[in-house]
Parts: C-alpha cells; structure tokens; sequence
C-alpha cells in the first residue's frame, strides 16, 4: 500500500482521480486544474513517469496546487483501488471484454448515488498516449466512455478528466439551465408594461403611425408582442418611457425646424 | 466584412465558434482539437493577437488542421456575427446588464432545435486572460455561463469549448448511457443461465455445502442473486461448466491424495 492513505476516503469532495502512468508533468497539472475547476481535489499517480514532485505540473496546475500537494503516489493500479467500493475505468469502448459501459453523464449520476450512499469512488485513465491496458480496465466495476467524433475522437488527458468531472459536478449543482439576470433590478409587473403599451400607442396614434383602425389593431398587437418577447425590467420600462419622450421630443424638433424652413412635415405611418 | 464568407453558414456542422481577440496560437490549435472531437469544424477568429496562420496553433491542433485551414478571419465582433440569426456569448454571468443566462448543457439543446429550423448559430468566446467586454456580449442573444467549483472557477479558453461543444454533441448524439458491451458474445438465455444454477447447486449439495434444507434454500438464493447481478453472456456461462468442472477435478484430486496419506477429508460448508 505504498503512498495510499485509506482515512483519505472518508473525506467528501467527489471521486478520486486516478492517473495511470501519466507520462507529463504538465498534463498532470493541467489534470488538477480541470479537477479543482469541478470540485475534485484527490488525486492519486500510479507510477508517473517523471519525477514527483514536478515543477512543470506546479505551473500548468494555475494555482490549482492543493490538489498536487495531497496526491498520493502509488506503486501499483491494485494499490490505488484498494480503499475503494467503486472504480470506473475510462477508455474506448473495450474489444475483448464483456463490460458495462455507461456515458460521463450516467457515471456522474451514479458516483453522486454511490457518494450519498456512503461508498468510495475512483476514476482510473491511462497512460497519454496508450490509455488503460485491460488488466487495468478490469479492475473496475463499469467503464466510462466518452461519446466523440468517432472521425476525430483522441482526447487529451486533461479534456478527458475534466468532461468526466462536469458531469460529476453537474449531477448535483442546481443551477438553473434557463434564466434572466438581472442585477439591480427585476422583471416589471404586467400594469407597467400595459401602461407602457398605452403610452406608446398613444404617441404612435398622434403621430399618425395607424392608417386605418384595422392596422392599428393588428399592429398593436405584433408590437406588443415584440415588447413582451424581450421581458423588460422595470428598470427598462422607466428607460422606455424615457426614450418615448426623447423621440418625441426629436420628431417636433425636426417638424418644428422644417416648418421653420417653409417644407412639409415627413409622413412615416405603419404599413 | 473582411474575410467573411456568408455561404459558410448554410453548411451543416454545427454551430461557429467564434474567438474574439485570442491571444496565443497554442490556445487555437487547442480549440480547433476540442472543437473536432466535438463534430464543429467552423472557427472565426476576431483580431488574433499574433500572427495567423501560426505554426504553434498547427502543433497543438494535433491534426485538426481542417477547424484551423477554414477558420474566417475578422476586424470586428459585428462581422463575425452578421450572417448569423442566433448568437450566445460565453462569459461569468454579467453584473452590469439584464439578459437571459443558459447552462451549456440548455445551450446545446437550443441550438439543435435552432439548426433544426435552419437557424445559423455562433457562439463567442472571449481572450484569455480578461473574457468578453460587455459590449461583446450584447451582440448576442443569450449568456453561457458554465457552472464550476466557485472557489476556482477559471477555465482556459480550450476547457471552455470543450465544455460547450461537447454539450452540443451530447445534445445530438444517440449513445445509450448504460450497456453492457459483449463482443463476439451475447447475454446468456435464462434457460443457460438455470441450468448452470442447477449444476452448481448440485455439485455444492454433493460437496455438503450446504448444512441443513433451511440453509439450502437461502443460500440458493444468495448465490443465484450474486450470478444474476453479473449479466453472464452464454459465453461465461460455459466457462463457469467449465470451472466447475476443473474445481470438482481439483477438489477429488486432493482429497484423493488426503485419502493416499492417511487424512481426513476436507470439510468446508455453508455458514
């Protein structure tokens, strides 16, 4: 059990990341970056090619550092499952064995299950250029494979940590996928907005925008509907009401200087 | 519209990644690699920092040559959006504007159900170091926002689209998220799989496995629920016959050479 720290595992903060034979420095600090950037922080090397510590991994880590300085090192895969319940592997769908494979979304589901559960969960991915041999593979329970281009489908170590890791994190942020910011203020209530609608009708109306009350109602109506679309703030509201009263203020200044110079007012009506 | 070419976006192939201002090469060739894993093969690129074509950008691309040989080069964000209809602009969820703030994962989604409607989409992604300018952002439709550990939330430039991109390949893509994968074999027929149940059950009875009929029963059960769990293909079950067949060869054998030397036989029962 060369390097591993079984008490480790009672820790929360997600799976273990496990790296096998990784042959960089840099790629394993740029491991610890896409980990800690989706709440991961422990990390175990099994057999790293260079020297460990590694300066090179420090500097790609961008400050990610907490996870290089608790990774474990680890003299063999065995060594590094040992302590847990749950292992997945990740690589190309496996040829010559009969194994469970589920995508990084279903993975990040189950590992937050598992993880509730009280279970212990590692994430094994190979060697940059080789991957995970299949006396490695079949050290876990499922494999994690990651649906790509199949014309273009070689990841990069970090990139394929950090796609599984999303998914881990995603499965339980509560972020909501659709909504409207806004800072400093909020949505307007109907009657602002009616009133709004009023206001600018009425412009339109004394400007002559309507030619007949046919197109008014029908343009009316798509205005609105554009209006509504954009779900103003109340803050907005107050702007466009303020904008009414600039334009207005513009149109007279315009009519008033052409009358000034003796031409006609400008006829600009809905179609 | 310096160096757009409008017909580019009635090409399928997902939506156009847009890099504003990027300021090292290796970061592109690092987005043309994520891009193709992710089935988008159409880049702009808004003002480059160094030199373009670049020589790092082709190193880091890792053969997606074909994102960096088509990329558009423009002067301006507004060129580089103008033949589009729908746009998303990527960034930490803005402090000083109101606007509608999506997941990747509802982005990836929406912009489906857009190209499905033969919709041209594009999606900004800011320089490096200090993100999109608001101004940037209001030339879209929509924020991305990716979610990510607070505590260490910044993500380079290439992790970002992959994130996003990867989100529109999932969006679209068919892989189940849970199989098994059993090549050259196929899940064993219950019939097997009784008749396996049945020979090992009989071998155990003869080798006094089991104490008494009570505990029979329950360990039948336990052993059949084991076997069950792991989903044998036809071609595991007739390698446990075979097992079984070797074990009982193994066990006679030793007991036979226990009987030459005058001991008594083993006696290893159910619990």
């Amino acid at each position: 059990m060369a390097g591993t720290d079984r008490t480790q595992e009672s820790m929360t903060g997600g799976p273990r990341v496990i790296l096998v034979e990784p042959q960089l420095g840099e790629n394993i600090g740029a491991v610890a970056r896409a980990m800690l950037n989706c709440g991961l922080d422990r990390m175990t090397l099994v057999n790293p090619r260079e020297e460990w510590p590694n300066q090179r991994a420090v500097t790609m880590a961008s400050g990610a550092t907490q996870v290089l300085d608790n990774a474990v090192l680890c003299d063999s895969v065995e060594d590094a499952v040992a302590g847990l319940t749950t292992v997945y592997a990740t690589t190309a769908r496996p040829r010559e064995m009969s194994v469970r494979v589920v995508t990084p979304r279903q993975a990040g589901s189950e590992i937050r299950d598992a993880e509730a559960r009280g279970e212990t969960v590692g994430i094994l991915f190979g060697p940059e250029r080789s991957g995970l041999v299949n006396e490695h593979v079949v050290l876990a329970d499922t494999v994690i494979t990651v649906p790509l281009n199949p014309a273009y489908s070689s990841l990069n170590l970090a990139q394929a940590v950090l796609l599984v890791a999303h998914e881990w994190f995603t499965a339980g942020d509560g972020t909501p996928p659709d909504q409207m910011s806004t800072p400093g203020t909020w949505p307007a209530e109907k009657h602002e907005l009616i009133a709004l609608f009023e206001r600018l009708e009425q412009g339109l109306e004394e400007g002559g925008y309507f030619r007949s009350p046919d197109l008014r109602d029908t343009a009316t109506r798509n205005i609105r509907a554009m209006l509504q679309r954009a779900r103003l703030t109340e803050q907005e509201v107050r702007s466009f009401h303020g904008m009414i009263s600039a334009l207005t203020r513009s149109w007279q200044h315009t009519q008033n200087a052409k009358r000034r110079r003796g031409e006609w007012p400008e006829d600009e009506t809905a179609d």
